[in-house]
């Protein structure tokens, strides 16, 4: 005897979910079974929401409910600066700060040669032409600290840079809370580098 | 700015299954938006299903999406021994050993008088029941080897063998691929005291 087939239908499909095997999926599973009705349903019809519901701000390439976006459409953020992030999760991040109070611009990817992601794969076209009326005055590329991402925005900085906008890179260093001893090589060199005086 | 709605609502939904706490529920959910359509509304689907069609086996207690569940209508299992889980969970493991060809009875939980769990409120009655008609001659107990497990199996031997039924307990020892040397001492004190002659 297999899992009968309710279950089974469930283990698979909680088995395509990242990080999540067939031990776990299947522990998952059964906890549904048990968990209110009122719950399941819920959660199903989060998950057909999710889908059906959300888009892609036209403007800034985020992730919304609305198109534009909730930020695109907020009049009271300051209009001269674009904050360029590879995903809509780094928005959220960035928004949970709840300290900076621009504009910004999903890239969708960043650039890798290694899996065949040029510039024409990234949203780069509209960031372009977001700049063109000439209220954006700065762009902070805010791409992750790996490879790509610094080659991502050493790519942006000299796309930009003749067009004279302000093109700036947020800070490499020690991360809060953390110790010099376990710090890696390239960020202990990034945080001399960066150093500023006190 | 939080979340967008759909997005906060699959993220507190996955936030209340086991295990899944409010990064990772975030990621399932981030997944989930670039999941193709047909699996997540299978999915939805599936969780649905999971509460609609699955039902408890009146006979055995078993999880299943018929009643009587297969095993219980299956005239081909022998039908002279029954096996005695706490969980339907467990049933699922020992049919995948493919190796037992009798009944089950699922007993939905164990004693503790910790939780104030007592006979009454395991699916004992329906076991007695089952016994009556004489064509069972061996009930084989597989409560977990926990203290509670362990006390369950007591009572229900104590229960069952009056009645001139043959009651027998799942071996413990040491578990096949184990080292010795990281075997804890009551699993060391039961696989000596349940030695056999090879």
């Amino acid at each position: 005897m297999q899992y009968p087939a309710p279950i089974a239908k469930l283990i698979n499909s909680f088995t395509k979910l990242p990080g999540i095997g067939a031990k776990t999926a299947a522990r998952l599973a059964f906890y549904v079974i048990d968990m209110p009705e009122t719950d399941v349903t819920e959660f199903a019809q989060a998950l057909v929401n999710v889908k059906r519901d959300l888009t892609v701000c036209e403007i800034c390439g985020n992730i919304s409910d609305t198109n534009p976006c909730q930020i695109c459409q907020d009049e009271s953020r300051d209009q001269s600066m674009v904050l360029v992030v590879e995903d809509a999760r780094d928005v959220m991040s960035l928004e949970r700060m709840q300290e900076y109070h621009g504009l910004y611009h999903v890239l969708n990817g960043v650039l890798s040669p290694m899996e065949g992601v040029g510039p024409e794969d990234l949203n780069v076209p509209a960031l372009i032409n977001r700049l063109h009326d000439e209220t954006i005055q700065e762009v902070i590329i805010a791409t992750n600290a790996t490879a790509e991402g610094e080659a991502t925005a050493m790519y942006l900085a000299r796309l930009l840079k003749p067009a004279g906008i302000k093109v700036t890179r947020l800070a490499h260093g020690l991360s809060v809370g953390s110790d010099i001893e376990y710090a890696d090589e390239m960020t202990l060199y990034r945080a001399i580098e960066g150093r500023r005086e006190i």
